[in-house]
């Protein structure tokens, strides 16, 4: 109870400033990542039945409310940490017009109102534009998104403690699993120790083996693992909203001495990105080590090498070429490089790190690469 | 290689006949179901990171074209029925620039280009509109709804199929769990069983045990199943895009007179639902059978009795009060009433069946209440 308080706390305090800062008289969230990151709440069917709207709606003076279907009105009670929950009936309600009468009913229905341009439907912004003629809607955005990037403390403390667990999970998974094995037995033992460790579930789960390891985003198959394979493992879930995303890449028995020199080119580079970290550096200088000794050493760079990590799986700061935004503390960051070699074996190794007054934290930490067994 | 062909043929046969109809020159699909459904493409990240978007280009005469994000490039060839494919980098290139490209290749940029506007946001609806001065964007979206609406055989013999599997592995549930079993093995068992049926994963599943057998869209915890305990599954995936959805209620050990008397009084309503099941018969008359029954008897009716399946898992024709919508041969539709006595049990019988020239088909069959070992 402590932690929510303290998320809500501050949470609501970063909001209010920066609408005093911005003008803004309301924000309306209505992402699933900014509803859950400003209200703690997370209905169930936002994201799997898109006419399913929520809204946490934030005045810059005021009480809060969040909007949400009335058929997980059970659910997002016990997560909203808003001043007051409205629930609307699907089919009989439109959960747009329903935004705008709680902003009319706190008088702001001609106020300067921070709206999610990038999420709102192009229907639903006519909509509540007709429905608050009055009102002039701003687009919010990237206020939300640069909100986002600085984590609380008590976010912190969400991301690290998932975190941790994924990484102790992949190593068991090396531990336990090796020739004979089938990426689906592993996907199985992954998913069951999440939940064990209280995570909601896993948005995504790569387990590439073989030449499989070399695939972007590959989900377990009925492959089984064979001495020399290498296995890539990414776990990526929730638990809270929070994100965990962790790589680690395995052999099967002894590996080639190609196998071993890429990964430990990769390792030494991921070390070399870390080493780089500390407030006001730039994300595309950090970018720029990755890339320069992937072309150094002739092996295929991917686009990015590391992002922000929070209530999203990918966030700002971006780590690649084109955002050259300076580091703050704060800042919590996935650093993966990676390189993928077609048709023969990939290499991914994904630490996450908090971005502190002088460098960094790590909440996981990679070693050398680990033998299963064969 | 035939079915997937046949997809193809009978929907982008579709797709021309409505344009020619509705007077347009293309249609630029950019939700994750309708760019399933005229491409066959379902690109992993694109629900999970909304901005990386992707769009099927589909002209009234001519190439059609898919565009998706370059990292995503090997899932998707495996899987767009299109003409070709346009990649593009992320942070490199905007997605809706590229759509606009697109589009200015095939000599419609002044054409009148349906778009999807509840899907498209209303900052990318601007960037579309800014790209195409000279294009008529036209709302689309009830368009492609409808056209989904009535199945192709293709797209009935997908749904069968996975529909059947979640089917049987609810009745193998009831088979091997009981008494000491917890919820999370159950959801671990059925996790498997889905993937080897060739699932793609699960979206959601529901398994109430006990008092949460009456609590709406209930993952499974750790709790353990006891005797007298309601256990209520609800079996939501996808395979090829296209989803299950069966909801079986069981009983462990023997039932009370209540718990009985409930689920005869259901499985009843359901029947009489079913046996109204022909074209022409509106989906709000369906409805009322469901309603009336549970007024009559003094249970808690839910919102609504069914709904069309498909590549979404909610969708048109909505089987509630206010969708006065007349069924048509070749609609897929879940019956599933349901009945939540809070704090206590719930029942739910969802069965998928297909709208024939003279009444339906089911594709799966729900019995008497089952006893699962105490």
């Amino acid at each position: 109870v402590t932690e929510v308080v303290g998320i809500r706390d501050e949470i609501v305090g970063k909001l209010e400033q920066a609408m005093a800062e911005h003008g803004l008289d309301a924000l309306v969230a209505t992402s699933p990542e900014n509803v859950a990151w400003a209200s703690g709440a997370a209905p169930p069917s936002q994201k799997t039945v898109r006419s399913r709207l929520a809204a946490a709606i934030v005045p810059r003076h005021g009480e809060s409310e969040l909007v949400a279907i009335a058929l997980e009105g059970p659910v997002v009670r016990t997560q909203s940490r808003l001043n007051s929950i409205r629930l609307y009936e699907e089919f009989v309600e439109d959960p747009v017009l329903v935004f705008a009468d709680s902003l009319r009913q706190r008088g702001l229905d001609d106020g300067a109102v921070g709206i999610e341009e990038t999420h709102l439907s192009y229907a639903d912004h006519e909509k509540l534009a007709a429905a608050l003629p009055a009102a002039r809607l701003v687009r919010a955005d990237e206020l939300l998104a640069e909100l986002r990037m600085v984590k609380t403390p008590a976010e912190i403390e969400a991301i690290r403690d998932i975190g941790a667990a994924a990484e102790r999970i992949a190593a068991e998974v090396c531990d336990r699993f090796g020739a004979g094995s089938t990426e689906r037995e592993i996907a199985n033992f992954v998913a069951e120790r999440y939940a064990e460790a209280g995570g909601d579930g896993l948005t995504m789960l790569v387990v590439g083996s073989g030449p499989r390891s070399a695939a972007v985003n590959a989900p377990p198959t009925g492959r089984t693992l064979e001495p020399g394979d290498m296995l890539r493992l990414d776990i990526i879930g929730t638990k809270g909203c929070y994100h965990s995303d962790v790589a680690r890449t395995a052999v099967v028995g002894e590996p080639t001495a190609e196998q071993q020199e890429v990964y430990d080119l990769l390792h030494g580079v991921h070390r070399r990105c870390l080493a780089a970290l500390r407030p006001g550096v730039l994300t595309s200088d950090v970018y720029a080590i990755y890339h320069q000794a992937m072309d150094d050493a002739g092996l295929p760079p991917y686009h990015f090498v590391g992002h922000g990590l929070g209530i999203t799986l990918h966030e700002d700061p971006f780590v690649n070429a084109l955002s050259a935004t300076p580091l703050e503390e704060g800042m919590v960051l996935c650093i993966e490089p990676l390189t993928l070699l077609e048709g023969r074996f990939g290499v991914q190794i994904e630490d996450e790190v908090l971005i502190t007054a002088d460098g960094y934290e790590p909440f996981t930490e990679a070693g050398g690469l680990t033998r299963m067994a064969s």
